[in-house]
């Protein structure tokens, strides 16, 4: 969203000589910026040292280590995973037990063998290996999460973008893509809290997604819900209820869910999570299982015993919020202070997630990173948010703000503004 | 080995009349042990809850989340694994840190990545990817892992058989299919104590391996060294040295080794290990890069502490081989006292490991198999340590003591005696 303040002069609506003081007044800030030899990184959405002392309990469980059913979670098996994790979940993600798969430390890991098992054996309603197809192509929202690009890339998938909006996909450009082209096989999407720009899919758009006619039988969406219950505000999101409603549309097969415990418990040591139709999750198990003999059981049973319940999983959020809905705050107030009025960038405000959306003045994203970079502060490079890491309005900049202290995220934030001020009055002067 | 026992006629010598009076005294024999009602398993390999015991104070660690290099393994990151458990392991598999990456919880699970990576881009010596070829061929030394064989078989890589020797695959056999035949791309070895036969392959076999002229440029070994530490007698098997043997012949990348835990500390819940070439390893990593982000740290950091140092892990099998080493005692004596002398059975005297490899009468393994389930025990089935579960020759049965508590491995034992028995009975008799 654009801000405004009637106190400030919009860039584009100055002099060229007002904006030859202002490029020169910014040049001395960035000098001076560069002069404190910061060290600062916004780059990933990583949790914060207090937000993983949260979970330390988990360094002295499991007490025991069988689970209810009284499997010894030590040995070898269970390739679903525990039940009591299960459940847990399923409950969290509203669906049933059978419907979900509990896994190893990571969601992307699970997406990886999902892809590898559509390449080479084709999908539990498709006709043929992906492998077969003449041409493979996946539906990106953008921005979007710079490692389902990277997979795609790997696997020599192709890649169309569409806006991704505050309700989720645009859909009018997605039911047009997959109507007629057989070789649109999926959409990636992260439903809530959207990786970066902290869009909510909503329902109505889910079922837009669930319910159109696809060209090809067996698209895919992959649903990587890896923030649901990552809520910045008291107003808790829902995620939209992607599988009922496939199911209620007859394409039950269509969405694959994906969450995993890495920004819940540990990001490094938690548990992941795969979800769909009953048949769906048998496919997945009946070739997880060629190659594998079970998950860790014993840290799904630490972290049953650690929630205790679905609602402590719930208040274990509550303790996440406090620590880092201050720092989002702080993004915010920063941006709102520094760049408010001066039609140079629009950015989000996330009610939940790891990042913040900054989009800059077109052609300048390239330009704030490389600045911020040279007076050390890292950003992901501009570009992530898009397949192949190319912007073509070059404007869009992840802000990851979670893992720095509050102090050092006003420093960052401060530090970026004055690099985004730079840019702008560069490019802006050379026009 | 045949056994030979002089109080003992071999049955075959026996007249018909004797060989009746056998099939009849066998047949009560089965009567009886199925009136027991037995409900016993000698199939997998697991270890047993003594043995997994051993390793409990891994619930209490780590101490603390930090690694050596100060890294909090609560966090994302590290793909290669956390460096003092790469350096406990790079010891005890006589190869540099630089070609070690500690992964999760499952060898198994590296394997089928590795033929994922081969399979989608090809080897890091190789010209295409494996997918490209118009065939792709595994040599199998038999009996072999049916893990192994499976996994082939869900990539649709053919398979050829070789023997398995007491030290090694026939390397005569190998030599001649890979120097002229470039389909053949790997073999999948178990060099210490292989599953089942308990073969240890010698430093000379080895070096043929990694000498021996291959028609296929990026000809693989799969080197799993499952029980490169599990000795069951205090003269300890030392493992072939694969790399340095690849090195020196001028073939560094054809090896790749995985190794892990599992047996050592807990079956679902260890640290797996990749080794090879420093390039090996680049490659690995750099595809696992594409949709990882970070093994279970943490896990890695619980293993380091609990192990200390190279010698804890050393000195902590010699806790297991106390454990199971009377198992596999009370496995010989039975079939010593049993069988011995009659001439329907041959079997391995393993010094590691966790199997015995009983080789039947031809044609008579399924019917052991059979005669066993229907009496409540349960046997790996026959076949299975052959690909697409065909033994030729319908002789060869695995057997896993290490499970069952030990007056248990005496009565399942005693149970496989008989059926083995009245098996041969039926089978000579029928003539």
């Amino acid at each position: 969203m654009t801000e405004t303040n009637s106190n400030v002069q919009p860039l584009n609506d100055r002099s060229a000589e007002e904006l030859a003081a202002f490029l020169t007044e910014q040049r001395a800030a960035y000098e001076a910026l560069k002069g404190k030899d910061l060290t600062l990184d916004l780059t990933r959405g990583k949790p914060a040292p207090a937000q993983l002392d949260l979970s330390d309990a988990l360094l002295d469980l499991p007490t025991g280590a069988k689970d209810e059913a009284g499997v010894d979670t030590r040995n070898y098996g269970g390739l679903e995973g525990i039940r009591e994790i299960r459940e847990m979940f399923a409950e969290l993600l509203w669906v049933e037990p059978e419907q979900v798969v509990a896994g190893g430390n990571s969601s992307l890991v699970m997406m990886r063998e999902v892809l590898v098992d559509l390449w080479l054996k084709g999908a539990v309603d498709g006709v043929r290996p992906w492998s077969a197809e003449e041409k493979v192509t996946f539906i990106c929202p953008v921005p979007g999460y710079d490692r389902h690009f990277t997979l795609l890339d790997w696997f020599g998938i192709d890649t169309v973008t569409v806006a991704m909006n505050e309700d989720g996909p645009d859909m009018d450009a997605v039911e047009t893509l997959v109507a007629d082209d057989p070789s649109i096989k999926g959409i990636w999407i992260v439903p809530t809290y959207a990786n970066p720009s902290g869009s909510i899919v909503t329902q109505e758009v889910a079922a837009r997604l669930t319910a159109m006619p696809t060209a090809a039988p067996d698209f895919k969406i992959f649903w990587d819900n890896a923030y649901a219950f990552h809520h910045l505000t008291e107003e808790e999101a829902k995620s939209a209820d992607i599988l009922t409603l496939a199911a209620a549309s007859g394409n039950p097969h269509r969405p694959i869910m994906f969450a995993s415990t890495s920004k819940i418990t540990y990001a490094g040591a938690g548990v992941a999570f795969l979800a769909g139709s009953v048949e769906t999750v048998k496919w997945y198990v009946s070739h997880l299982g060629k190659g594998a003999i079970g998950p860790d059981k014993l840290n799904q049973l630490r972290h049953a015993q650690f929630f205790g319940s679905p609602q402590g999983v719930r208040d274990h959020m509550v303790k996440h919020r406090e620590i880092i809905a201050p720092k989002f705050a702080e993004v915010e107030r920063v941006l709102d202070q520094r760049l408010g009025g001066l039609d140079v960038a629009t950015w989000t405000r996330p009610t939940g997630g790891y990042f913040v959306s900054l989009d800059v003045l077109d052609g300048t994203a390239s330009r704030v990173v490389q600045l911020a970079k040279e007076a050390g502060i890292a950003l992901t490079p501009a570009g992530a948010s898009f397949p192949g890491g190319k912007d073509p309005r070059d404007r869009n900049i992840r802000l990851a703000p979670t893992f720095p202290e509050l102090p050092a995220v006003s420093e960052a934030m401060d530090a970026v503004a004055t690099c985004v001020l730079l840019a702008a009055a560069e490019s802006l002067a050379s026009r």
